[in-house]
C-alpha cells in the first residue's frame, strides 16, 4: 500500500491517545511476542488512562502468549465508533484477514520497522528500537502511566523475543536499560525466557532432527536451506507454533551467511524465512519475491504452483543474485 | 580446602591491587568466558594502572576465547616475587594442574560463587553478581580506570556467556545496566554473541543429533540424560570445546526439570553437568558425588572405574534422592 499518512513524534502519539477512546488495536498476522506485547501492553496503558480497548489479530494467539489476554481488559465497545491503531504492523498486507476491513481505517500506527510504508493516517516509527515494545514502554513513561508488573511482563516478552534475548544486532544500550527497568518491576525474566526460548516440546526436538537431516548446503556452504514439509508436520504432529525460532537454525551453522527456511503450508505453497549475516541483505532477497522485512531477517511466500524442489530452486536463484550483488562477483553452486 | 582467609569489600580489593605489583592471575580449569574475561579484563585494568600481570590457566584456552590473549600485555616478571590472584575460582580444586603450586599462595580471590570456600588470604565475593566480570567492571570504576572497548569486549563476553546471553535466572537489572554501558563503548555485541552462541560447527550439529538420538528419560520424563561417549567424539571428530552449551539440551525438553550430561573423558571416567529447574538443587545432586556449583547448574566427576551404564545409574540414584527431598515424596522411575 502506498504511503498516505504522516509520520509523527512520540509526543504527538501520546496526545493522540489522550484525545481519543474506544480503541481497536490491530496486531500482525502470525503474531509474535512483540506485536502481542505491544498490543496488550498498550491496552494496559489505555486502561490506566481510563480508556477502553480491545486487541485483535487475524490468527490464533500461540499458546505461549495466551497469558497476555488475561493481563488487559478487552472492553472496547465494538458497536460504537472505534479508534483503530496498529502496532508492529509494517504494512496492511500483514493484517491477514483483517486487511480488507481495516486497511483504510488505521488512524495510528506505532512501529519500529524501517520498511513501514506509512499506510496509517499517522505513524510513530522508531527504526532504532530493537522491539516495538521499547516504543510502548517509552510511551507509557511519556503519558505518566506507572508501568506495573503485568505491563512489564508483556513488554519484556516482546523485547526479549524480538532480540533473541538481547542477542541480535538490533539490541542497543537502550534495549538493555529498558530490560533492567522491567526486571526491577519484579518480573521473573528467566521464567519468561525459559518459556520463550529454552523449552522445546519433544515434538519440536524430533522435527529439528528431521530438518537437520535434510539440510542442504549451497554456494560453497555459505547458504543453508531447510524445508519443513507437510510430511514432517504429519509425522511429528507439530503445529506452526512449535516451529518458532527454527528459522535461526540454518544460519547458525559455521560459515553460513544465508539461512533459508521453507515451511510447506497446509493449503499448499510455502512460507519462507531468510536470515543473513553481513554483507547479505535478507530483505533484498525477499523483496524479489514480493516479501520484505529487516536487513538480517525477512520473509516471503511462494504459491501452491511451486513444488518443494521448485520453491527451493526459486529461492536459491534470488539468494545467488543478492549474494552476487553483495560480493560484487559470481557465486557458483558447489 | 578449608576456609583460612577473610572476606573483604570491593574497596579493600581496590586498595590491595593499588599497593601491589607483578600479578599472576589464575583462572579456573576448563576455562569459560567468565573466568577468562575476568582474568584478561583485570590484566587490562592493571596495565592501565602501570602494573604488570600475566593470566594463566591449567588448560588450553578454547579457540573462541583466544582473542582475549591479544587484548592485554602478558608481562609479569615470573622470576621475581609474584602477587597471586584467582578470578572466578570457587575452590583450589578448580585450579587443575596449577593447584599444587599455587593453592596456598593465593593472596586475593575475586569471585561470585556463593560456594567459594575462602581459600585465599582475602576474598572479594559478590554472590549477587550473575558473572564475575560484573565485579571486575565495578572494580575498574572504583579504581577510576577508564573502561575501553577492549576491556568491554572481554567483560561483555564474560557476562553474556555466564548468563546465557541475559537469559538465566542469575541475570539482574544490574547485569543489564552493565551490558548497556559496555555496548555503549562500541563493541559489536551481536558478533560476540554469534561467535559464543549461535555458530555451531557442522561437527557440533552432527554430535547434537547423535546425543538427542540417545537421550534417555527417567522419573516420569522429569529427568533427561545424555551421554557423550568416546565413540561419538571419534565419529564426529569433535573436541571438548565443541561441546560448550550442550549441557543445556536435556533440561530444554518440555517437562524436564533435571538435565544430566555425561561426557566420557579421554583418560576414562566422566565429567558430569547437572542443570535443574525449581525446586531441584543441582549443586545438592553434585555435592553427593564430590562436586558442586550453583543451584541451577553444577558439576561433578566419576572415575574410570565406572562404565557408561554404571555412571548413569550412579547419577540417577543421586538425582532421585534429591528429587525426593525436593518434592518430599517418592520418585519412581518410569
Amino acid at each position: 500500500m502506498e504511503s498516505k499518512g504522516r509520520f509523527i513524534t512520540l509526543f504527538e502519539t501520546a496526545e493522540f491517545l489522550s484525545g481519543k477512546d474506544n480503541f481497536l488495536i490491530l496486531t500482525h498476522q502470525n503474531p509474535d511476542g512483540d506485536t502481542l506485547g505491544s498490543g496488550f501492553g498498550l491496552a494496559m496503558i489505555l486502561d490506566k488512562l481510563g480508556k477502553k480497548s480491545t486487541v485483535i489479530c487475524s490468527d490464533e494467539i500461540p499458546k505461549k502468549y495466551e497469558y497476555f489476554t488475561s493481563l488487559a481488559p478487552q472492553n472496547a465497545d465494538l458497536q460504537k465508533a472505534l479508534t483503530v491503531i496498529a502496532v508492529d504492523v509494517a504494512d496492511t498486507k500483514l493484517l491477514g484477514d483483517l486487511e480488507e476491513k481495516y486497511a483504510d481505517k488505521v488512524e495510528l500506527c506505532i512501529d519500529h520497522h524501517v520498511s513501514n510504508v506509512g499506510y496509517a493516517k499517522a505513524t510513530y516509527l522508531d527504526g532504532s528500537a530493537a522491539a516495538n515494545c521499547e516504543c510502548i514502554y517509552e510511551l507509557a513513561k511519556l503519558l505518566g502511566v506507572e508501568v506495573d508488573a503485568n505491563m512489564a511482563l508483556a513488554l519484556y516478552t516482546g523485547i526479549s523475543t524480538d532480540t533473541g534475548c538481547f542477542r541480535f544486532s538490533n539490541t542497543t544500550a537502550k534495549t538493555h536499560r529498558i530490560g533492567a527497568d522491567l526486571i526491577e518491576l519484579g518480573i521473573d525474566s528467566a521464567e519468561i525466557n525459559r518459556v520463550m526460548f529454552e523449552t522445546k516440546s519433544r515434538i519440536r526436538v524430533e522435527l529439528e532432527r528431521m530438518a537437520l537431516d535434510a539440510m542442504q548446503f549451497h554456494f560453497n556452504n555459505r547458504c543453508a536451506v531447510i524445508v519443513i514439509t507437510r510430511e514432517m508436520y504429519e509425522k511429528t504432529g507439530c503445529k506452526d507454533e512449535d516451529l518458532e525460532g527454527i528459522t535461526a537454525i540454518p544460519r547458525s551453522i559455521e560459515g553460513v551467511i544465508v539461512g533459508v527456511t521453507l515451511r510447506e503450508r497446509e493449503q499448499g505453497g510455502f512460507k519462507i524465512s531468510v536470515r543473513t549475516y553481513p554483507p547479505v541483505d535478507a530483505s533484498a532477497i525477499c523483496k524479489r519475491v514480493g516479501g520484505g522485512g529487516h536487513i538480517r531477517a525477512a520473509g516471503c511466500q511462494l504459491g501452491a504452483e511451486y513444488s518443494t524442489e521448485d520453491a527451493v530452486k526459486e529461492m536459491l536463484k534470488h539468494v545467488k543474485a543478492v549474494m552476487e550483488e553483495s560480493f560484487a562477483g559470481t557465486v557458483t553452486d558447489k
